[in-house]
């Protein structure tokens, strides 16, 4: 469960598939296309999962896919996937506030899928109209667990949260300007929300959710 | 309209009812009870409309109303009122979140009341259960303003900010603890609101929502 | 009054217009053309009155127009309209600090012109020469509402809110460096103004007062 | 689903059973020992679950119990259950990174457990005795969820999450001085866990966590 | 002008007054009633000038004056006094918005005195009602500085700045609540005053200031 | 003294120099060529002392002063200068920690002596090296006023503070990275540096110390 | 190396000693008397060498050398001590900026000493007299490293690292008010200085810093 | 000990190899080709030990090195050195969580080895994954001192911590995004790190730490 291989530049984590049934996920800026061909390829070679690789330019992922063929790019989520896992786990309900949480979203489907969940997207439902989030509520109750995406003040978390009784994992985003301080508001406003239970991850971490719904699927050894 | 009177440890504003239509507010708090009523005394004698006195304790509201009578003492509001305005204005809903917000609440309700507005008091209808505050829509609807005073998040805000059409003005409590951090969130998600033309006053001012729903009640000169 | 339509891209609130009195607004950045203009377009199709874009560049603007035309473009306000409201409403006093508060004035003018309420600009009235907000009181005490647009301390709106007793929107700007922190120290000054009763939208945000400004024309229903 | 019951100064939400599988559950801060009672008897009343109230000091939850017996008092959790439920649920690691934690712990061992959750508690297992959690990390790879605490710096929280694959909530806690921030430095470094799939809480609620786990259970309806 | 004089528990710097032309005043908190007296009875015997400590609480004031007796004990401002210098300096006029900034004028007030400062105190001449300021901005401009004083927005820094041309030392003090965030909100308002030339101390800090205006009598050596 | 030109864009102040001895100074950024030529001219027309422009980069100066002749323009201060003053004022030291503080030290010195002040620069004395301020001390003690630049930790102000005994105006400066917060750090230290009654102006601010400056020249009217 | 000890209230780290050279050392508040003894006693028991509890009340600390005898408690320090080291180490330098950082240098001296470091108090130097710690340099020069504690601006740790070429580890207190921030100044000062290799702790950790130093001991193994 | 010399742009410090037994080294931002050439001039005649100049991008390096030869730069690490010192020190590891903490690994790693000291770096053992770190740990423990580089939640130090004796230097990195706050997160945490005696530098600060551990190898004089 412990194995890693090392790189010179990366020390790959060959062990967590074991550990935690998913090979360790890639995260792309700060490194080069080679070293992101080469991680990749250790992980496939030492690996019999999924791997992806998060927040890839199309340069980038267009030159890592000719290095280490067989992988597919979603442009809108910034994905690089190869091996990706057949659709086995829960529905994901993935909801957002406007339309400028979408590549938040896309990142969040996009990897959740990408890990054999079943998911849903729900668009553009603030609170501002709050008729467009009820109608969509019996979806939502219909998921196994629900991702809530907003920014600006963030208060659709704590409407979904009062209406499904399943996992609820909120992302603030960095959208909006001024007092939205960057998602900071908007996180604070997810960790103090009113309705009961409801987690929450890092601004505009899309992988993060996605990951914590992961995790909802693995039962305990 | 500048008339003031120099009471060495105050200088009462004399002028602002003219200028604005009321009395200059006196706020409790670092006053001692002698300087209390000297200025309340030179407030009734020098207007002729409401003189208020918001934050003062009930000893010290005692020993003001003992030596400066026919007042009237509001210990929910912790607020001192002498020659209130009998009803004029529009009818302001005043809307909490939570249990805990009943004082901020108090506050604006009674300051506005003592002022000439109308006041519906909604407690209690947080957005964890949102079918508590649809349920009351209509009736704040039917309000000339709305005042929604919630702590923690502040998700009342937007939630009614969608449903009335009037004006909103949102006050932050100090309602929650940890990353509610004294009010500043939900302060900061109120500036946020994903609902158009909401206003903000200061955190736990029930006093600044009830003067400024006063406001709305001026006409031009 | 609860219609919307799903664009995939975005769920316009087609009924904000019957509760509300006024279509959605629509927030530009992050949009593309083809959306804003698919937006537009359903939202002039499905409501009668005015439909505003906000923040859009003049490039962006002109291939929007290109694509829903009787519109029109205001560059300084960086804002699209179309129907614009005939004028009807009170009159609206737009009052700045400084020349560098002139952006959000525009944007703040002119979403309130095109819903229809009359506005008066007043530039560059800061406290340092306080002569120059005297000159203007009596303009200011004329209006029906007064927004007040201030960057670095925010002093005016205090200053203001002490001279007029209608309606004072303060609009905390992001002029200023250092200490200024972008606006937030004039957000938080205004918040704790010593003139009772005013109240206080997002940093930048003349399209939140203006849109406040709206709200005082509407009545209960 | 949507029945309240406006007590006047509570407006207590009896659908919520029926929409979330469980009673509202009662935050103690800032009501009288009258109130708790009526809101606990009307929620005995209009459902059939457990029901909680939170945060209680002995004294006042003595007096509850006195006027609305049957119930019992949890000091070391500051916790009121009726009626709790049958285990039945999944089991939940409460893991805590020093004694200092204990408090929090309490609560979240408690409200999971009168929610039914089965519950294992790991005491003081900082991670600068790394060998401690080495020790128990097949327990908590056992267990169906893991509520990791900690206050400081919170890295237990990272170090948990590399270790199992299950559900990891997070609870930063008040816990340390200076540069701590009561609270917030764990919760920031919570929210930046370099362990993927991380969720977070707010600061100090063990309640939060509980709840968090308890939806967990729940199935899509 | 290097000496100093080692108590033990302090390290009297006796160079002070030749460097400096005053000596080295004593900051009370923190410090037991026999070290204050042995500080002090240090700076009488090694200085010639005024000896100082500052923010004294009454009971230690007159332990201390027993046991080093000559001094005087100003209550308002907690200052200890001994050798106070004769009126020499220019007029300092010391300046407040409300009454709740008295505290720290009379602080400011009794160190100037004391150091031989003349001094005009002008008291809650907030800008709300800008009248009162207006009507005192012939004795203000009469004055060799002012000494604003203002919690809140300390927006009357930026109209005092605007009214006098000679030095305007700003104090922001922790009068207010909420987003007054004790004092820094006022410090930050006064840093960016629109009024050129302000200069700014420490929140509550009617000594810093005090000494700023004693520093405007030196002249190079 | 209370003249003012309403330029459209801008409304000069045309009495600050008959209330302030002193033209109103122009703030370059976020103003048109042409704007900056318009105030000029009026400011030339109407005022009889010195014109400056701050934070003009070259283009737009030399612009500038191709429309309006006869000025001058400094690189290293970004300053734009009409008839400047004689020198006539006292010697203001400008003192500097490190060179990155250059820019700010130019500006400071550039104002000062275009109003008159007579300026002496020295350069680069920072307190890791404490041999080099001494040596400097006595033709900082011979100085009327010394303008303190650092950024970092600020540390300088305070040995200067100690050092002098005439006014010390201290100005930090965005130097440095991470925890030095843009500037924040070096403005926290100097408010509350250990050496009494040293006075602070906004980050970077070299304008504010230089006009601080000027006001130690003039005397009460 | 790993062994340790299941309390029930405690898992006590018995390998630290094996590891590290130095038992857990333990940090009272939140801790019971009888918590503390038991503690005490086990490290007594499973380990060779010094056992500490910090920031122990007097009372407590007498009830737990009453339960675990041969122990010492330094008041100044709060400090419970059982099997203090002999002097071995080398010499520290405890250097602090005024009187009030005393509680915070009396941890740092008595927890170094009793680990077996040397000893040498400097009170009272900070940088507003320069020449004190001048006088001290050689002092300072002399031992093998320095622990400099200071609150408000902290510019003592600046002045000292460039003074001596040992290593210096720097202490913030929360010494001051306003500006200071409760430590939170001085901390980001110290991180900042212009002296190049300094290190810091947190806030008022004169525990960390005698740790930090007793780690400058240790060997390579 | 305390020579300088005044080149105008800058005064270099020549006394600091006496004194600190290293020349200064120069920090590259904000100076000119020119101005960084003639400060290294100065430094490599006027003292006889390695001359450093950190921060420099390719081309302005290559620019002083035609300038001023028998340099060298370390492109990784930004640096140009001179004359560096022959390895005599302790053996210093370089330690770091992941692959975009690179490149401060590389300024400390150069920086320390330019002054003699021993230097292994260990990448990419972030605690995600503990067994890497954990399979470097007698390599860690056999090295004279540890500098622990990490972003986001900066756990690693405090795991490192618990497992050498030796001095740690942990530095925060800005790695991460959101709640990272460009590395104040990683800041905070490491100062309230659990693992005793850990000493922090500023954020990035890879030639802070170098400094520190060579300060390690400094004796008293």
């Amino acid at each position: 469960m412990n194995g890693s291989s090392d790189l010179g530049y990366a020390r790959v984590d060959l062990g967590r598939e074991a550990r935690q049934g998913l090979p360790e996920i890639v995260y792309g800026p700060g490194k080069q296309v080679t070293e992101i061909a080469g991680i990749v390829t250790t992980l496939l070679d030492g690996n019999t999962g999924p791997v992806l690789v998060t927040r890839v330019e199309p340069g980038a992922a267009a030159a890592v896919l000719a290095s280490v063929p067989a992988g597919r790019y979603e442009p809108a989520a910034r994905l690089l996937v190869w091996r990706e896992a057949p659709p086995a786990g829960h529905t994901v309900a993935v909801v957002t506030a406007g339309t400028a949480d979408g590549p938040v979203a896309a990142e969040a489907a996009a990897v959740a899928s990408a890990l054999g969940l079943r998911v849903t997207v729900v668009r553009d439902v603030g609170v501002a109209g709050l008729h467009r989030v009820l109608a969509v509520a019996a979806d939502l109750r219909a998921a196994g667990s629900v991702i809530v995406i907003a920014g600006m003040e963030g208060a659709l978390a704590s409407v979904v949260g009062g209406l499904v009784e399943t996992p609820v994992i909120a992302v603030p985003t960095s959208t909006g300007y001024g007092a939205a301080l960057e998602g900071v508001t908007a996180l604070l406003a997810m960790l103090t929300s009113c309705a009961a239970g409801i987690t929450v991850v890092n601004i505009d971490s899309g992988f993060g959710a996605a990951l914590a719904a992961y995790r909802l699927t693995r039962r305990p050894r």
